[in-house]
């Protein structure tokens, strides 16, 4: 007891106030509110003594705000089958921090690094088995470049392309979600392989963004858009041989009426789906199709493919460093923000990855 | 034309009448009845000077009944994509005949050939092209045989267990129509390759069947349970690994909410829904599960695969000849019985693989 003896001074020195998102309740269907995710301001010491044995106290930099954390709180399994957050937790979510106080001689204090299991809290105290790796901050690469094109939507896209995807030079490709984190990255990448790549997105300012920024051969807006297979039709007159499905539902449907013979569909996401409980969710009619077209269709997830990061990372630096592979991230600023932030996932409103700067 | 002349008497002694079935008009849903298929008779020359070159006048011996059949009187293209019969047209199988004219050094009368483009009829001239394979009367195997475990259903079961699907050891199976003629066939090489096989089936009878003869571990009769998913929780206590899907519709539906991690569930067919329109079709409204659990779902189709058969064909007559893959076939006789041995397939009524006898 006696070494943890502290003066009432020393103690508060290392206090700090620190505003963190709970879960409240789950929300199965439906738009999240405050009913279900709050904000609370917390006092935490960040006193060496209080540090675990292991572990690091974190100031946290920016948040990656993905699809996913939709399904971690829905209260059931179906679907991702991500774990549920429980309640009345701090959630977790992928970003950058800075080490303010270590307890493992491989992390010293000013340390950037990368987690998948930060708190969505200005500062946390995290084990260091749980950082994914340290930021080297003379690499060139800005932060937000850390979580877009090299961090969870870049890989995801690297993997729907490069591992479980595959489409040859030539194939016409069709990227949904297009101007989303996860589809710009996957445009740019299969037009680097040579393919014809056309763009779903869900709105005019982002049409012209695929084009213009990204390089996408063409695509439309699908809101503007009443019948989804004249829309195909026009757009693939030679059928489509490979889709990057990031929204399922219609979308998904219609394709399958258009797919060539061998038609691969790696599924990434189903941002349509992500707000309803299953059995409300659009149903796919025509999955007989694949037989007859002999598709090939397949869930991944990142988590299964790790051992591929590092591929992904010389590779996708490569391709930034030689100006091949471009990132929109719409960057918004405070803790406060996070509801809003992982709500405009679901909207047409928000362009390119969503990060949160924790402090302006 | 000198050398074509004959007198009457020499030609009428190459005259046969032959009954067949030609399409008159399409059924886009729903049971196809008489409206649709319908059987004629008509006079047919065998004499060898009205058999073109390189091609063979058959007896036809018997027709291999499958479902894909259904599919190419629809009137469109949507599903399978086989191409549809034409009206007034003859229709066309897989069976095996017996040479009666030859206009070809190839082959001779008598001889015991597979097609896949016989018509069904009880005589036929075809060109030697269209012949897939001579038959070794004396190698021990009958002729329904031919068309059952070394057959259409036998290679469609060999590719889904053995090609496409991949099953580990240990693997916990489930595959639907089990009694059927791909079922049957799939169940018996999955419990080869060492997995725990559970088989789907419409009547209690099958269900003996395959727990009896085919050597299914377990099995329900669907027509029975209300709950799908409460047998598929029965049934499989730790997760669905494989699934093959000859059914589609509801059950995979159900599937997906048991598979495990990686499962793989091959497409080979789905029974349930070739009479309907596929937007009338069962939507499958879980496939976000397909990338939670990542899950691989891959249709397939023989021709493709023509190029292996005859390592299937070596494998299998193996297994038939150590006694480890048997075989319920189905035998109609007479060629009038094409229409109700074709519906049979859609009704909970047949077991195993179902032939016609052209002649008793």
């Amino acid at each position: 007891m006696g070494e943890e003896v502290k003066s009432k001074g020393e103690e508060e020195t290392w206090m700090v106030e620190s505003k963190e998102w709970y879960l409240l309740s789950y929300a199965p269907h439906g738009v999240p509110t405050t009913d279900h995710l709050k904000l609370r301001s917390v006092c935490l010491s960040l006193s060496p003594q209080s540090i675990p044995h292991a572990h690091l106290a974190i100031e946290t930099l920016f948040f990656s705000i993905d699809p996913y954390l939709r399904s971690r709180f829905t209260g059931n399994l179906d679907g991702l089958y991500f774990p549920q957050f429980e309640l009345n937790q701090v959630i977790t979510i992928f970003g950058i921090g800075r080490v303010k106080v270590s307890n493992d001689s491989k992390y010293k204090e000013g340390d950037l690094i990368m987690s998948a299991s930060l708190l969505v809290a200005e500062y946390c105290v995290i084990p260091s088995s749980e950082i994914f790796g340290k930021i080297d901050a003379a690499s060139g690469i800005s932060l937000p470049d850390y979580l877009s094109s090299l961090g969870v939507p870049g890989f995801a896209a690297w993997l729907g392309i490069e591992v479980v995807g595959d489409p040859k030079p030539g194939s016409n490709v069709l990227i949904s979600a297009a101007s989303g984190g996860v589809g710009m990255i996957a445009g740019q990448l299969a037009k680097i392989r040579g393919c014809r790549v056309i763009g779903s997105t869900g709105s005019d300012e982002k049409l012209r963004l695929i084009k213009e920024e990204f390089g996408y051969d063409d695509g439309f807006n699908y809101n503007k858009e009443t019948d989804l297979d004249a829309v195909l039709t026009k757009f693939f007159p030679n059928g489509i041989d490979f889709y990057l499905d990031n929204v399922g539902g219609k979308m998904l449907e219609s394709v399958l009426n258009h797919v060539n013979k061998y038609a691969r569909i790696p599924l990434c996401g189903m941002i349509s789906q992500y707000n309803q409980v299953w059995t409300e969710r659009d149903g796919v009619r025509n999955l007989l199709n694949m037989v007859g077209k002999e598709v090939r269709m397949e869930g991944f997830l990142l988590k299964t493919h790790f051992n591929r990061f590092g591929d992904f990372a010389k590779e996708m630096e490569g391709h930034m460093k030689e100006g091949r592979v471009k990132s929109k991230i719409k960057i918004n600023t405070g803790i406060e923000t996070f509801l809003d932030s992982l709500n405009s996932l679901f909207s047409a409103s928000n362009i390119g990855k969503v990060l949160i700067q924790v402090k302006a």
